[in-house]
């Protein structure tokens, strides 16, 4: 029997932020859960749009001159190519969909740049 | 300044079941939110896994002998070509992610068949 997979299962799994998980794929995009805390790499995807979902937690998504505040069940999708930087001094969890092969710290790499984990 | 897209809050604003409204774009896929109830036309999409993600409420996936139960929280990838049936006998806020030319019935027209209303 097919089973669901429960964000809130997977993410009490782990407790490291800025490493995502990838818990689904949909076509040949990656669906992952991350956990978000402090500030992450300014950076850009010049080849994707990114989502971004906050399942719980806050986090500010700094374009710039502009940001986006996120709380729970708030989403925003950074257009490809604007940089951005992920800040989240409180923390959260956070849901992002994007093509498979984009890396998390897109054209800036950084110590946060990692591959994301695969989970069954 | 840009804004988050507040789910709950674009929920609120309709309540007919099975009508998706397309909240926001991710490069060729839609990023829609659905009110399910009742027992949806069972269907296929022949190119395309589809994403749903429970954000309220319960609904099960009918796939032939096999089904899979989500509540809130809980994701399921219906892969391409399978044929799949949403029920909902109480009701379920859903997240959908899926290319922007997917048909809610796919492959099966019915009286859900439906354009997905976009939000600004």
């Amino acid at each position: 029997m097919p089973t669901p997979i429960d964000l809130t299962a997977v993410l009490a799994r782990f407790q490291e932020p800025w490493k995502p998980r990838t818990v689904a794929a949909l076509n040949d995009y990656d669906i992952r859960v991350v956990r978000t805390r402090g500030e992450f790499t300014e950076h850009a995807h010049p080849e994707t749009d990114e989502m971004f979902l906050v399942l719980t937690g806050s986090m500010t998504i700094r374009m710039g001159a502009d940001e986006v505040r996120l709380g729970p069940g708030q989403l925003f999708v950074v257009p490809r190519g604007t940089r951005h930087q992920p800040v989240s001094p409180d923390g959260a969890e956070v849901l992002l969909i994007e093509p498979r092969q984009t890396v998390n710290t897109g054209d800036t790499p950084s110590a946060f740049t990692t591959e994301p984990v695969r989970l069954a």
